[in-house]
């Protein structure tokens, strides 16, 4: 079977919980953090880049790569991992989030979504089924069920009518799909509905899946509600299965993630702010773009390791950011993924010694809501 | 004494010769092709990367230093060497040719020149003097003289009013220099006047440096005029001195000018081309961004081992250009660069066993007028 998980630990002091996931292409420690490469490729790095802050597992995008190269190209190419020269595991995600966000004039039916490509206007269809077609020619580790997925506010009655279309959409994600070297995902929806979530997961049990997704969260709304929901929603999924709270990942929403129980983060937060000229470090937030940083000769963050901050200067960066330099949004996003990454190691190392309670607090003193 | 250098061989069939030119940061072996680290970065890439590809010296551009960040700000850090990451060999230019081709509303005297910044219209005046205290606080391992450098078509007497400033310059420039760990090269000017070339030689060589550019070439003229003023301006300069040819770096140049006897070159063509998605190859130029590469699934460059041709396929580099990726123009960028620096490794071997021509036919062939 894809996707064997086996749960490792059980804090006592949260519901955090150390993990390992089985994937085709290689192991995955969790609680992990994925980068995402929306269009094969996680912005501005080299996969061996990625490697060497240790990423073990990306995310990339079916909406994207549907539309550009298209995936029959990327099936061709052999597969994802061979077109993007990456030879660990990779999750796809289905492109509901994308055609629900990005794509112009959606047309929602029982049989799936019409919308329009956010690049040139062209009319496309995604069901369930053309999901799956799509992610098994990418050739993911992991692909997604295909979903609805609304942003914040959420009217109930309009939650629960997508939820039931979602619901049958996982049904019919789990009998077409057939790629027995990829594990397909089921995804929890219902909005900011205790019931809803409820139903949710228990309707996609029911049908079993390797792993869950949480939907719907991390989409406007305050994350005392995102927190308040991952309390109710968690205790409900299966305790030896992953489980997986997308478009998340904040330092801080990533540790009160692990707190409530979740086990996989994806998000673009990390290299989006770092092109911004934006890192997070071990002294809190620095935007390195500002004056102040100007003659400041020493590395972003005196206690990272990674190449940007073995190698160079506030002063350095922020002249590169000046002048419109690609070296500079390259330095930040290494060092941005690589503090990520480094802090979900030092999350597991906490977890294990029952001092993660030590370390949430740490990262929120870092960065208040 | 700085920049000792030494010819190693001499070709029999052409004037094309060897040699090793000793710097402060290290040993470079010449014919040589320098990328050009504008604004203390060649762009998109990495000092380890451009190791990788076997860069032995790199050139920076005063001009643009002195306005951002500024001489002061890269002294403080320790020098240039230090604030970019790069402890080989760096060549800084004078500042003149920005002066004269970037910068707004010159005024030229023979004190120096005043203009106004190509970024925020503040005015600035550049003088010997000012241009020798800038590349002094910068610290590369070859300064340039300042010198006025026109573009082509260029009036007789205009080119020798300029040069009777430039020499003065070069005096001035030689006087003020005081760095000891930095050579200081005079720049060949003229125009395409072959009487002025031969006045600007014999000037420079009384006043005397460890190095000679030649300036004011490949600023428009036709490529054969170019080749016509090396033939009649190299035999004129000193043999024991290296031959710089300021700005030129076409594969096809670089061998011309191997042939008329000169040692070193930079151009920015090799770097900006790539952001473009153009590359040279064995096979001639590849603009990979056209639709015939969509499912080429072969390297850029069959011929070539550097990493981008190890790693990618033509297909994926062109979606990387197509979905504006930063990754397609990193690889195509270490493609160039990787290609003209093999190219000079040839061009090397090739001297050493007389066969240039043979080498210079097969460049001509791929890169026709």
């Amino acid at each position: 079977m894809v996707a064997q998980f086996e749960v490792l630990y059980n804090s006592q002091e949260s519901k955090a919980r150390l993990g390992r996931l089985q994937l085709t292409h290689g192991v995955v420690e969790t609680p992990v953090f994925m980068p995402v490469g929306t269009q094969a490729t996680v912005k501005s790095m080299t996969p061996e880049e990625l490697k060497r802050i240790g990423a073990e597992i990306i995310l990339s995008n079916t909406y994207h790569l549907y539309l550009r190269p298209g995936h029959e190209l990327v099936r061709e190419a052999g597969g994802l991992h061979s077109f993007m020269n990456w030879d660990k595991p990779i999750l796809t995600d289905s492109g509901g989030f994308q055609v629900f966000s990005l794509a112009d004039l959606r047309k929602i039916s029982q049989e799936g979504v019409t919308f329009s490509s956010h690049i040139d206007g062209s009319r496309h269809f995604f069901s369930p089924e053309r999901s799956m077609e799509i992610q098994m020619a990418l050739g993911a580790d992991i692909a997604m069920a295909f979903d609805i997925c609304s942003p914040y506010p959420y009217e109930y009655n309009e939650a629960a009518r997508d939820l039931e279309i979602t619901l049958d959409w996982a049904k019919r994600c789990k009998e077409y799909h057939s790629r027995e070297d990829q594990a397909l995902f089921g995804i929890v929806q219902g909005g900011l509905y205790e019931d809803l979530r409820k139903r949710s997961v228990e309707e996609l049990v029911a049908i079993d899946f390797p792993g869950y997704g949480i939907g719907g969260l991390s989409v406007g709304e305050p994350k005392d509600l995102m927190y308040e929901m991952l309390e109710v929603t968690v205790p409900l999924m299966p305790e030896d299965k992953p489980r997986y709270l997308m478009g998340v990942g904040s330092p801080d929403c990533l540790v009160e993630g692990v707190l409530r129980g979740v086990d996989m983060f994806d998000c673009v937060l990390p290299t989006r702010i770092a092109r911004n000229g934006t890192c997070w470090t071990s002294e809190g937030k620095v935007t390195v773009r500002n004056a102040r940083y100007a003659k400041d000769f020493g590395p972003l963050d005196p206690n990272c390791d990674c190449y940007t901050c073995r190698h160079y200067s506030r002063a350095y960066i922020r002249h590169l950011f000046k002048a419109e330099e690609i070296l500079g949004l390259r330095l930040t996003t290494i060092h941005n993924l690589a503090y990520l990454i480094n802090l979900m190691h030092r999350v597991r190392e906490a977890i294990k010694e029952e001092k993660l309670e030590a370390l949430a607090k740490e990262i929120r003193g870092l960065y208040p809501n």
